[in-house]
């Protein structure tokens, strides 16, 4: 699946994921009223108003970008209708051409990492019928219990040509309470990147192994270390925008080639009709705010970043 | 809740959680048929079966143990008919007085970890209506993002009289990888358990902060430790039983008047009935396998750990 992103990045020359991770505060008001006048004040109602809202942004942006990376707090938050439009948004992305990328960061240890893995990017056997519950391509892991909670990820994406990404080094603020504390003058961060390189080995198809790594763009200097300690991880960069990150600051996350890195903007693009740049949009044109805001990033990046 | 918990903890004198971690190699032949015929081989079977095996079972241990654990990945695992029936057996393991323990293991950074609080142990609200998706009492957490990750769920806790355990030292081989790891002489497990007690700081009721621990039973010297460096924090501890950990190993992880801490037991009780020494129940009688199984594990702990 690394392979197949990397040669949608390269086809696109775009290395950039849309982040759909839906609030309240980002649905325009006309889709809630509509949905509410529809399901009551209800569960059923942001989740029909979040599913509107995801397909009309991915009809907008599935020629520009090889990916979206759907957050699945967003739709936890709303309980099983929620998880619906969850799952929904996953098949519409993918009717739409576009690799998914499940922001579920899940870690857990032997059988229940297994089980996270399979009802995620793998498949379950009921009987004689086999069933992918919820279907991405790849989803985010946290490493924090050790190769038990890893490898399981790793065998089912080698069976069924998936990946993941690992969470190394996070783009928020007190990411380094943790990562950043050093073992025989060493951060931790950097101990889990060779891991991943460890955990991916012999995975590669086309150069990545099946195992990426989440590096916050919010950390430049960190990043560049990273691509030189996981030469066949392709890492996914969230923090671009909202978060702080510029595309000068992307340069070391991506080899010398270009490749090797995808960059994620949520709200920057999701709720781009209420930033004053995209403003003439209003909120009827939010899907066509986003895709605007995707040309600027895409450009923006291929200007200052690659 | 940490209260709530500890009271009955010492009412029932059983420091023990069930944990509610269906396996399709455990629901006896005859629910997984009934749930086929009626649903075919479908995610909804899976779901209907894992409800009546959940169901039985607590009816079954009600009255003996004052929490259950379900573990969220064996629902997620089959999709939004599994999602379903977690939610259904938080609903009827409340309806039969227990608390709830959601092992989610979530952790994200600010926004997005707010979004995990609310939808497991708080509330949303669309427009005028306030609604709780999942309704958990206390969820388990993973503390790699360090605060940003934390804190939201905190704040949710002290909103809603809540609790959280946080992953400290998990009870599989390999937690040590980064668990273990060691910081100027002092192992990221210590480094992390006095975070937690930093969190919870402020949010006691009764002695015990609205934070909590997770520290496996497989290492109870560095439970005795924690122990120590964690005077308010209640601790959760699984990896008893099938993972190997003894009513001895458990001592160090009690306060010394046998509080502060509860023991969690999954496959040893809902699978009992597959265990030599419970067989005569036979698959038919699973349930009340399960009840003489919890009824000998709080024997054990009274007798030998407490």
């Amino acid at each position: 699946m690394m392979k197949k992103l990397n040669d949608r990045i390269v086809e696109l020359n775009a290395p950039v994921v849309v982040g759909l991770d839906p609030q309240l505060a980002f649905v325009p008001k006309h889709l809630m009223d509509e949905a509410v006048a529809k399901n009551g004040e209800s569960l059923e109602a942001v989740a029909e108003a979040f599913y509107r809202f995801n397909t009309a942004i991915i009809d907008q942006i599935c020629d520009l970008v090889p990916a979206v990376k759907p957050q699945v707090a967003m739709y936890e938050q709303f309980g099983l209708p929620g998880m619906n439009t969850y799952k929904k948004t996953i098949d519409y992305a993918h009717e739409k051409g576009l690799i998914v990328i499940g922001d579920i960061k899940r870690g857990d240890i032997g059988s229940t990492s297994t089980s996270y893995a399979i009802g995620h990017i793998g498949k379950v056997t009921v009987g004689s019928t086999t069933i992918a519950p919820f279907g991405e391509d790849i989803v985010t892991v946290n490493p924090y219990l050790g190769s038990d909670g890893v490898m399981p990820f790793v065998e089912v994406c080698k069976a069924e040509g998936k990946g993941i990404f690992v969470l190394v080094k996070t783009s928020n603020p007190s990411s380094g309470e943790l990562q950043d504390l050093t073992v025989d003058g060493r951060p931790i961060y950097e101990i889990v990147g060779e891991l991943v390189e460890k955990w991916g080995k012999g995975t590669g198809d086309g150069g990545f192994s099946c195992v990426g790594a989440v590096v916050g763009a919010t950390y430049p200097q960190m990043g560049k270390r990273l691509r030189e300690l996981m030469p066949h991880t392709m890492i996914l960069v969230p923090g671009y925008g909202a978060q702080g990150g510029t595309a000068a600051d992307l340069k070391p996350f991506f080899r010398e080639n270009g490749t090797g890195a995808i960059v994620n903007s949520s709200r920057g693009i999701i709720a781009a009709y209420k930033n004053e740049k995209y403003s003439t949009y209003g909120s009827e044109g939010f899907a066509e705010a986003a895709r605007a805001a995707t040309v600027d990033m895409i450009e923006d990046i291929r200007n200052n970043a690659l």
